[in-house]
């Protein structure tokens, strides 16, 4: 991996799935392979989960780290090629990835869809910027479009919990307040379609997502008919790709509460936190013991800790 | 200690104090004991000397840390029972401490008294919450009612610079320009009641502090013959308890001065800081060298220290 | 070196040159000469380089790090003697640096100038109120008058690329759209002259430097004659320091483009960046193969640890 920011750059998924049940059950085993190295972690966006887990995977490690969130603790960054900087913006990516390379040996991004330019954020701008000119590994914390280390996370809770070779897995859009990304569904659609579960995606009409993400998937338009028979019901909110960004109708109904669930085979229930409780899914089914919410985000240690630990024994230049 | 919120958790004060008299020696003596432990801090209010020395304590041990300001780093919390979160809170306490025990095998707190809702204030909602869901040790790094590590501090202090085995304490009101929690007051309080000191209280009428922390004390409404025979002035500002959250008077003539402190038996002067200088001291006192402020604040490096070591020792599971 | 706050605190440049080409070849020679040490890094403004560099420059020593945004994470502090604090300030200086000593052993601060009051700026209040009271060495991170860090990451990289015993380096003024202290100016000015180079300075007139860091260059108000012969050109916006703050006019004739840097020995281009693109500099200069943006920067880090390491060599008093 040159770049860890989609499960297309996974070259071997079974086998990063292997090493992920290996780190879960010996976290502290390969403290000495960061050793002398930093590992950057650079926000654009707020972060709960993903701060502290990815400090957490890089301390297993013997990695030392640095954090900086962009807005508050720097300025603004440009990234139009040949722009004439006389406005808010104090900075180039050109200038500003190169130097962040030369400081970390492993940089982590999260950058969000900013939901108003469809194009734009699907051409996955800082991401690439920072591929593009740091010149050392780029590990994606949520893009515009992917938040592969959550994927993977879900995917390794997935393989611990799973009553058969080939579960159902039903991906439920859920009602939300605010206008959010596509790019936990998408992600988790795309590291679904590569392991072995049969992957159902339910949603209102209009919440269609991107298909470069999701070939391969059955859609189902009636929630209740896409529960029955499933192990995993993962849920989550997102807007519209289609009518880029909108919020097509509040769909209250699509709430994943506990009589859905006795629809399922007695199905996990699965969210990526934060969770607007009693919104997307009622209490009754989060505080359920069927509820796998904690130890998803349990995983996201081990997704980011197998992920560095490959990247470390592949050889990272030495800053 | 399960966990660490009030001396009320401190099974053996005398011992604890012999502790951190040998940690304030030996400070790197137990480098080796935190190793592959992470102390999560976590801060709703802002903070100085404890989030700077939480750290170095930690770092003394060999412990790593992980900072979170929960407004600017994350996002809003709910802590409310069966919210249905429709509004500006995108995390549930439930799901978020949880996440958080996950991470850390210690979690440091701070989250203030509003000053709005005496039984809100008074019922710990936050620092219980973390306690009942985290699934780890949790420290309070000041919560709306109390402040342990600096009351700890406080006795370390003293206990090196006493000149009697029962030296007299005088805990006096001053004025301060804004509404302040009574959380300092109210630890000072219960912990030198369990001290082997004679403590005084000394404040205007009206600002009586929650009999639960001073049962014991002695109240004096007279500042002045309060400091008579005092070997130690301890100033705190603190708002009213029975009119909540207000300041009831600006009591300018309360402010600790050379005048006054000459009425002592050349008492030590004593502040938790920050301090507003020539509104709760005159600079002639907090300078002079008596003054023990600069002290107090280095041995809040020792009192979490202690604290880490006891419960590190006692084992903290390893995540 | 008690403090590192100016090239004049160097007791022997030409050595401290040599330690840094060592520390540039093997970074991690060192890393246990900073065991139970811990830096402190104080943000009274944003930082992206300084930020990161710094806590590169310990992590390569095996020091801690501490940061703290004064600002964001605890509040505003008082630098006035006698000061009656009743307003917006809640702690004095005098209280807050020899807290910041007993935590840090040594500490960073970045301090940028007002721009309001000249001579305020020139006092250096913050750094030396830092120096005066927290009783620990003191690293500036850019005062208001001084960026030693960068200049001495200058003069490295300078030494690295230099094709003959005594170049030519020319500080070239630059255009920008917000009024910008003169420090960065002042002390690269200040390290040259103590260097062996020949410096000239070129400006438009009203934007001549503090004599007290400049005498003895060479002062040339027409760029493209200064440009003649040059084998390193160093770009740099500045308010002026006459009309203290203010920008005399916009000057967009004095972007460094293509064209002029074809009057040049066909010297390497230099800046501190962050930098206005299109501005400050075209493009095609700071993207050419003779640009040294981005080793400078790398160079920061050679810089902090030089001078961290030769003050923890020299001996720190252990907190």
């Amino acid at each position: 991996m040159n770049h860890f920011s989609s499960v297309r750059d996974v070259p071997d998924l079974k086998q990063l799935l292997e090493t992920a049940l290996a780190v879960k059950q010996h976290p502290h085993a390969w403290h000495q392979l960061g050793k002398h190295k930093t590992l950057g972690l650079v926000f654009f966006n707020s972060s709960l989960r993903t701060r502290m887990s990815s400090q957490r995977a890089a301390y297993n490690l013997g990695m030392n780290t640095i954090v900086l969130n962009v807005s508050s603790d720097s300025w603004q960054l440009e990234f139009a090629d040949g722009a004439v900087m006389r406005h808010d913006k104090a900075e180039h990516i050109r200038d500003a990835a190169p130097v962040m390379g030369q400081y970390c040996d492993l940089i982590g991004i999260r950058a969000f869809a900013g939901l108003q330019d469809r194009e734009a954020d699907y051409r996955e701008e800082v991401l690439e910027a920072f591929k593009q000119y740091a010149g050392v590994p780029i590990i994606s914390l949520e893009s515009a479009t992917l938040h592969p280390l959550q994927s993977f996370a879900d995917l390794i809770t997935i393989e611990m919990h799973k009553r058969s070779s080939r579960p159902r897995v039903v991906l439920s859009w859920a009602p939300h307040p605010r206008a959010l990304p596509q790019a936990v569904a998408n992600s988790f659609a795309e590291w679904m379609l590569r392991a072995e579960v049969e992957l159902v995606i339910t949603h209102p009409e209009g919440y269609e997502l991107d298909p470069r993400f999701t070939q391969g998937a059955e859609v189902e338009y009636d929630q209740r008919k896409a529960f029955e028979g499933a192990d995993f019901v993962y849920a989550k909110n997102w807007s519209s790709y289609t009518h880029y960004g909108q919020i097509l109708t509040q769909s209250e109904g699509w709430m994943i509460d506990a009589e859905k669930m006795a629809l399922t085979r007695q199905a996990f229930f699965m969210h990526c936190l934060p969770v607007r409780r009693n919104v997307v899914v009622a209490d009754a089914v989060i505080d359920s013991p069927q509820s796998l919410a904690t130890e998803q985000a349990a995983n996201r240690v081990v997704s980011m800790q197998t992920v560095l630990k490959s990247m470390l024994e592949q050889g990272v230049a030495s800053n």
